[in-house]
């Protein structure tokens, strides 16, 4: 079974999170993860799953659990206030 | 023939560090990417050469070229002074 990712981003003009995305999202394993696209600006009700889930700023990676802030695009308290 | 990405780390007993050597690095695709670990603590001779590739904290992944700093662990610079 593969294991679950999300890859959190800010909104789809973030070129932290695009870069985050292109590089590192794809070159991830697809035999052994599948990853979920969510951007949060678009999403703006997944925000407090974000929240709960540890995310404080995105581009963020969760990946088994755990949380991985990768580079800086945005808080995830600006993209509240944006929704 | 194979990307290479360069992964640096603090010092081998950085939880931080460690926690993304292990999700992160470990799910890229193999049959893509080469990564080779380099602990900064162990082998201050290539802190310039992570400074120079753009380097500011640890961990961070170069991949293709991009940066990529993951979390947060310790600034460069302490390792610098560490050395």
């Amino acid at each position: 079974m593969k294991s679950k990712g999300i890859f959190y981003m800010g909104r789809g003009d973030c070129g932290v999170c695009i870069q985050a995305e292109q590089a590192i999202v794809q070159a991830l394993d697809r035999d052994r993860y599948e990853v979920e696209y969510v951007d949060l600006t678009d999403r703006p009700e997944r925000v407090a799953e974000a929240a709960a889930a540890g995310v404080k700023t995105v581009p963020a990676l969760v990946l088994d659990g755990q949380v991985f802030h990768i580079n800086f695009g945005a808080e995830l308290s600006a993209l509240e206030l944006a929704s």
